[in-house]
C-alpha cells in the first residue's frame, strides 16, 4: 500500500485504517491514542506506568510548558524527552486551543495572540512563530501549527474569516525552521460546513505537510454532526499522510473516527474523569462513588486484564476515592489509559483482519449496554 | 541466641539487635522500618511499589479505618490485609494516640475515651475492649494495646495516674479474645522518669505480652532527653521479645534507637515530608522546592540506587513539586521510603558483622553534613 518516509498505510477495514508513523524517537502503530502529558507529566503515573502501559506517543502541552517552566529552561535541560525521561515520541500543540480556553482577554490580530496568564495573569504573546519557537526548544517529534480555533456554532462567514487566518498562519508556521527530527502538521479548520473544510485542506496541501489534523470539533456542535461530518469528510483526506482529530474523545467518538478514516486521538477524559471517581468499562462508565460499590469485592472491570483490575476491588478503590486518597486516581488513570490503548490495539488488529465493523458493532453494543449505571 | 516461635534474636553488635519476628504473613527482618499506611494506603503509592520497595510490614491505623470505612466493613471483605491487597505483615496501632491527638473534646473516663470524629463531629467511644474489637476484625498480625498517650512535659503525678489507668487497660487488653494468628503488644509509659518506666515495664511483664513498645516518646521533650533516656532503658527491655519505639523518628532518631536496642520503628516522616518536597538523602535532607535546583541535572541523591534517583533529575521533580502535580510527592515518598528501608538493611548488615558502630558513625557524620541546604 501507500509508504512514504513519515507513513505507511498497512491495511484498511472499510474506510478505517492501520498505519505506522515514524519518528526519530520511535515508530508509532495507528490508531492510536495519545495520552495527555500537559506540563510534562501524565497525571499521577510515573514514566515507568506509561511504558507498561505501552504507550507509543504522549501529548505535551505547549501553552502550559511555556508558563512553567518555561521552554527555554526545558531547552536548556536538553529537550522535552530528555528532561521528563521520554525517549518515545511526543506531540506538542501549537497552545492555540489553550489561549483561546484557559487565557483570559485574549485578543487575536494578524501578528498573532496576546493574552493573560490563567496562572498569574501576566501578559504575553503566542504567534506562528513564537509557538514554533517554544516547540523547537521542547523537541517534539510531532508539532502542530499555531491555528485560531473558532466555538461552534459560528456563522460561516465567521468561519471563513478565521480559516483565512489559519491559512495565513499556517504558512509563517511552515516557514519557520524546526530541529531537523520535527515533523509539522497543519490543522484543518471550516467547522462544520464541508465546502469551507475541502478548500481550506486543499490550500494546505499546498503548503505540503507530512500530517493533517482536523481542528474545531467537539467544541459544542451535537455528537451526530461530528460523526456525520467525519463520515464524509475523513476519506477525502490525504490518504498517504496520517490523520489527527484533534482532542477527541469519549472511547465511542475514537471508534466512529477510526470507522471514517482517522489515525490519531487524543483526549483528557479517560485521565481527567479517572481523578471524578469514573472506570470506562468495556460494558461503559462506572462510576466509582456509588454507594452499591461499597462492598462490592470485583475488579473495577471484571473483563480487563490491567494490572489495576486484576488486584483491586471496586470496595477498595471506593474507600480511596471517598477519603480523598489519590491512588484512587493513580489506579484509575492507569485502568482508563489501559482501556483506551487497548481498544485501539484491538481496532488495529481487527483492521487487519478486515473485521473492523464486526468489532466496532459488538464494542458499541456492549459499551451502550451501560451496565454499571 | 534467644530464640521463641515468635522472635529470634540473631546477632548483637553493642547493644544494636538483628532478629527475626514471625507472622502468620511472613517474617519481619528486623531492626524494621514499617511505612504508615494510614488509611488502608501508604499515601501516594501502589502496594506493587510497597512490594518493590520490600516493606516487610506496614502500618495502619485503627482510628482512621474505624471511621472510615468502619471495621465491620472490612472485616466483611475479609479483613485488611485481603481489602487492601497486602499479603505480608501489618501492625495496627490502637487508636488510643490519634484520640488525643486528633479527636476533640475527648473526655476520658475508667472505661475508655469519648471523642468527636474529626471528619463529622460524630461522638464516639474507644475502650481497650472497643479497641481490640476494631482490631480483631482487621485481623493484622500485630495488635496495640489501648493505652493513654500523656503529653511531655508532664508532672510524676500526672504520669503515675496514667500510667496506672494504662496497666489497667493493658490487662482488659490481654483479657479480650483476639483472633489466632493476631499477637499483642503491651506499651510502656511512664515518660522519661525511668523508675516509673521501669515500674511499668515489670507490671507489664506479669501480662505476659509478646512484644513491648515504648510509647510517649518524640512527644515534646528535647531530643537529647529520649536519647539518653532509650540508651538507659531499652537495654532492660526484655531480651526475648521484640522491642517497638512508637512514632519515631528522623533517621538518626531511628538509628540511636538501634543503637539502644530498639528492634523496630514507624514514622510518617518520610511519607509526610516528601509531600511537602523533601527528599532524605545520605547527606541530609533536600527540599527540593529551592530555586537552585531549577536547573539541576542531577539525581535527587547521586548516592542512591533507587528508580527514582536512577531516571529523575532534581529540575524535573521540581517543576512537578511547583506547579502541583502529585507525581512530585509519589516519587519522593517512594524514594524516602527506600531511604529508611535501606537504611536499616544496612544497619542490621552492619550488627551481624558487629560493625553497627562504625556503621552508625560514618552515618551520622555524612547525614550532618546537610550538603543540600
Amino acid at each position: 500500500m501507500i509508504k512514504t518516509e513519515f507513513f505507511t498505510l498497512e491495511a484498511k477495514s472499510g474506510q478505517a485504517r492501520a498505519g505506522t508513523v515514524r519518528t526519530a524517537h520511535g515508530d508509532i502503530q495507528t490508531p492510536i491514542f495519545m495520552p495527555v502529558g500537559t506540563r510534562g507529566t501524565v497525571k499521577g503515573l510515573w514514566q515507568e506506568d506509561l511504558e507498561r502501559l505501552k504507550a507509543d506517543v504522549i501529548l505535551g502541552n505547549t501553552y502550559h510548558l511555556y508558563l512553567r517552566p518555561g521552554h527555554k529552561l526545558i531547552e536548556k535541560m536538553g529537550g522535552l524527552h530528555k528532561w521528563m525521561t521520554w525517549d518515545k515520541p511526543i506531540l506538542t500543540d501549537s497552545g492555540g486551543f489553550q489561549v483561546f480556553s484557559l487565557g483570559d482577554l485574549n485578543k487575536v490580530t494578524e501578528e498573532g495572540v496576546i493574552f493573560q496568564s490563567h496562572i498569574d495573569g501576566s501578559r504575553h504573546m503566542l504567534s506562528p512563530e513564537k509557538s514554533m519557537e517554544i516547540q523547537k526548544s521542547l523537541g517534539s517529534d510531532i508539532v502542530m501549527i499555531f491555528d485560531e480555533c473558532p466555538k461552534l456554532p459560528a456563522t460561516k462567514e465567521t468561519l471563513r474569516t478565521s480559516m483565512e487566518l489559519t491559512l495565513r498562519w499556517a504558512k509563517r508556521c511552515r516557514d519557520y525552521e524546526l530541529q531537523d527530527h520535527q515533523n509539522l502538521f497543519c490543522i484543518v479548520q471550516g467547522g462544520l460546513f464541508e465546502d469551507l473544510r475541502e478548500e481550506c485542506m486543499e490550500r494546505l496541501q499546498e503548503l505540503d505537510f507530512p500530517g493533517f489534523a482536523l481542528g474545531g470539533l467537539s467544541v459544542g456542535e451535537k455528537n451526530e454532526e461530528m460523526v456525520s461530518f467525519l463520515d464524509s469528510f475523513a476519506p477525502k483526506m490525504p490518504e498517504d499522510k496520517p490523520r489527527y482529530l484533534m482532542g477527541v474523545g469519549k472511547p465511542i467518538d475514537v471508534l466512529n473516527g477510526i470507522r471514517a478514516g482517522i489515525d490519531m486521538f487524543d483526549c483528557v477524559l479517560p485521565t481527567r474523569n479517572a481523578r471524578n471517581g469514573q472506570f470506562l468499562t468495556k460494558h461503559g462508565p462506572l462510576n466509582i462513588k456509588k454507594a452499591r460499590f461499597k462492598e462490592d469485592p470485583l475488579p473495577p472491570d471484571p473483563t480487563c486484564e490491567c494490572p489495576v483490575c486484576k488486584r483491586y476491588s471496586r470496595s477498595y478503590v471506593r474507600h480511596l476515592f471517598n477519603v480523598g486518597e489519590y491512588l484512587a486516581g493513580q489506579l484509575i488513570t492507569y485502568h482508563n489509559l489501559h482501556f483506551y490503548l487497548n481498544m485501539v490495539r484491538e481496532a488495529r488488529t481487527a483492521i487487519f483482519e478486515d473485521k473492523f465493523e464486526i468489532y466496532y458493532k459488538e464494542f458499541v453494543k456492549d459499551y451502550n449496554s451501560q451496565l454499571h449505571i
